[in-house]
């Protein structure tokens, strides 16, 4: 694992020197990446358990040496135990949209991030989550939003896909179909932390101007997300989150909204984070699989040129992974993410890497 | 104004006849929609005032003969009194934003659209209203979503964008923000009507399986939608519905989702109507503009080919306008819309023209 927290001179080179290395320690980080060449040398094109990949993101603001290291071993194995827990499901010739549900409860379930227990605090000392599921193959999308008292929102999200006519719900209603659906609820004291609360007492005593450069430059700090690509060759994405620091009662951010914070088709499967609003008027992850079905880009390339508009507006990350498991984590800052390839290989980078 | 309520032969020719008429209609409704031959003539490139154009639409399901004809009067009196405020707003070299959010207003006012009075019911006989406004100028967005007692939508959505660091509010926090903003608010009464009622029985009454098909085949009847080009060459976009009848407690459609049901960016603004869960899945808003931006196809085009991709899934129309007021509108079904042209031309289709 690399970490050397040096600072970008310069965002735009970075992020797209980001989306390179990734790019490129994916195409050597094993062989079941290369689903063609795998292909080629079976002499068949059958679909290969060899040929899943998982990636998953846990948001900006990569650790650095400042933070104690129980942290950093803390969200190391969560990290491990999120792409084991997709990976199983790949390996069993499952579906990447199981995976990745699978993925997501594991980070859902970690207080370091900022998604189910762990969420931050909004303006009125609440927690209301977000969170969304696509399946590619077929365009189904279920999502949550506001909602209060289910402990796993992704599952919320993924019943809402399966079980209702709709694609999202929001608040109340939201919250009753999910426990109706036997989901288990929480309190909402489950979901905070002494931490989290001191970020809200300490955003409350910012000024205005302050805080808009907070919102701009953090984001949805911690906002987790994952994207597979199954022995079919079907994509899946799918993100949570607990939205913005002391934001207004009722806000929804990106993660929600398929073409936003999330997309899968069969080109691509995305998951962002960052400062949700400059994704939805972007509609970001929508643009970068129009980038590569219209423009034939390549993810990578597809994926730098999104975040290069995100970052006029505000900031944030993506990880997005194509059909042959080639994976892009362009961003304007630093990011914490990790993937596993067919084989089994994991790599976790919480660390600021560049 | 045609009036013959015959039904397609086929739903894809329809829809391509539809975006080729409508195109055809508006290249000779005025000169003024000619920008550039305008703009040559007058041998500079200054913007013109008579470069303007709007169009508004009231959702799907058009009128025929069985309707009364008070009805049809009392529609045609609102779309009138619609184009006109957003005519105003232009002719006086006013912003686009300004423009379809005076259209909207109008709209949301007439108890016949399913747009603030008028509303539909959803399962628990409740009025929970969405709607979003975008400027193609900046991409800024304003949005909420199962607001309750906000007498125009749309004048909230425009508020959290002017007024809040965020894009989207929802539930009780967008009813009091808007409240606080200053907005009229009113009871739940307010936006019920008679005939919404029954529907909302007629609903109940229907098993699970028709209630699919219904939900497919009329999507949301009576969402309004306005779009329109200032003398700048700025466009906007608003779309404002009370959703689904007997739609489930929290759902969100696409209306409120910049990218699914609204969209504006510098080359085209876009309003949905129909199943909206179809618009968020494809973000089809979006896919309009990726289309015109990235494949250079002409608006009429673009739209036709997003419309074919959501009648494979369900039901719905679009208008879609580019900077050069060239008018799409094609339509799984039927719509009902209007516009008018620079020299203040105004044209109404509340009848199936076909």
């Amino acid at each position: 694992m690399d970490a050397t927290p040096s600072r970008p001179s310069t965002r735009t080179s970075v992020l797209i020197a980001a989306a390179i290395a990734a790019a490129l320690l994916l195409a050597s980080a094993g062989a079941g990446f290369n689903r063609d060449s795998a292909r080629a040398q079976a002499g068949d094109d059958r679909p290969d358990a060899r040929d899943v990949a998982m990636a998953i993101h846990c948001g900006t603001g990569a650790l650095d040496e400042d933070d104690p290291p129980e942290e950093a071993e803390q969200l190391e194995a969560a990290f491990n135990e999120s792409l084991e827990a997709g990976y199983a499901v790949l390996d069993d010739g499952g579906e990447a949209l199981d995976a990745v549900q699978a993925a997501i409860v594991v980070l859902e379930d970690e207080p370091l991030c900022n998604a189910g227990r762990g969420a931050v605090f909004n303006a009125d000392a609440e927690h209301q989550l977000d969170a969304s599921i696509m399946d590619g193959s077929d365009l189904r999308v279920g999502a949550v939003a506001a909602i209060e008292n289910v402990k796993n929102p992704i599952s919320a999200a993924r019943l809402v896909m399966e079980e209702t006519p709709h694609v999202l719900l929001t608040g109340e209603g939201a919250d009753d179909f999910a426990a109706a659906q036997g989901l288990e609820t929480v309190t909402q004291d489950y979901f905070g932390t002494p931490e989290r609360y001191q970020s809200l007492l300490d955003a409350k005593e910012e000024d205005e101007a302050a805080a808009a450069r907070r919102l701009e430059s953090e984001g949805e700090l911690g906002t987790v997300g994952a994207i597979a690509v199954d022995g079919d060759g079907d994509l899946a994405a799918a993100t949570s989150t607990g939205g913005l620091t002391n934001k207004m009662v009722g806000r929804i951010g990106d993660s929600p909204i398929a073409g936003a914070g999330t997309w899968a088709d069969r080109r691509v499967a995305v998951s962002a984070t960052g400062t949700g609003e400059a994704y939805i008027r972007l509609a970001a992850a929508r643009d970068i699989a129009a980038l590569m079905q219209y423009r034939r880009l390549p993810v990578t390339r597809a994926a730098a040129r999104v975040i290069e508009k995100v970052d006029e507006l505000a900031s944030g990350a993506v990880i997005a992974l194509d059909r042959r498991g080639r994976l892009a984590s362009p961003r304007t800052g630093t990011l914490k993410y990790g993937w596993i390839t067919g084989d089994g290989d994991t790599t976790i980078r919480i660390f600021d890497e560049d």
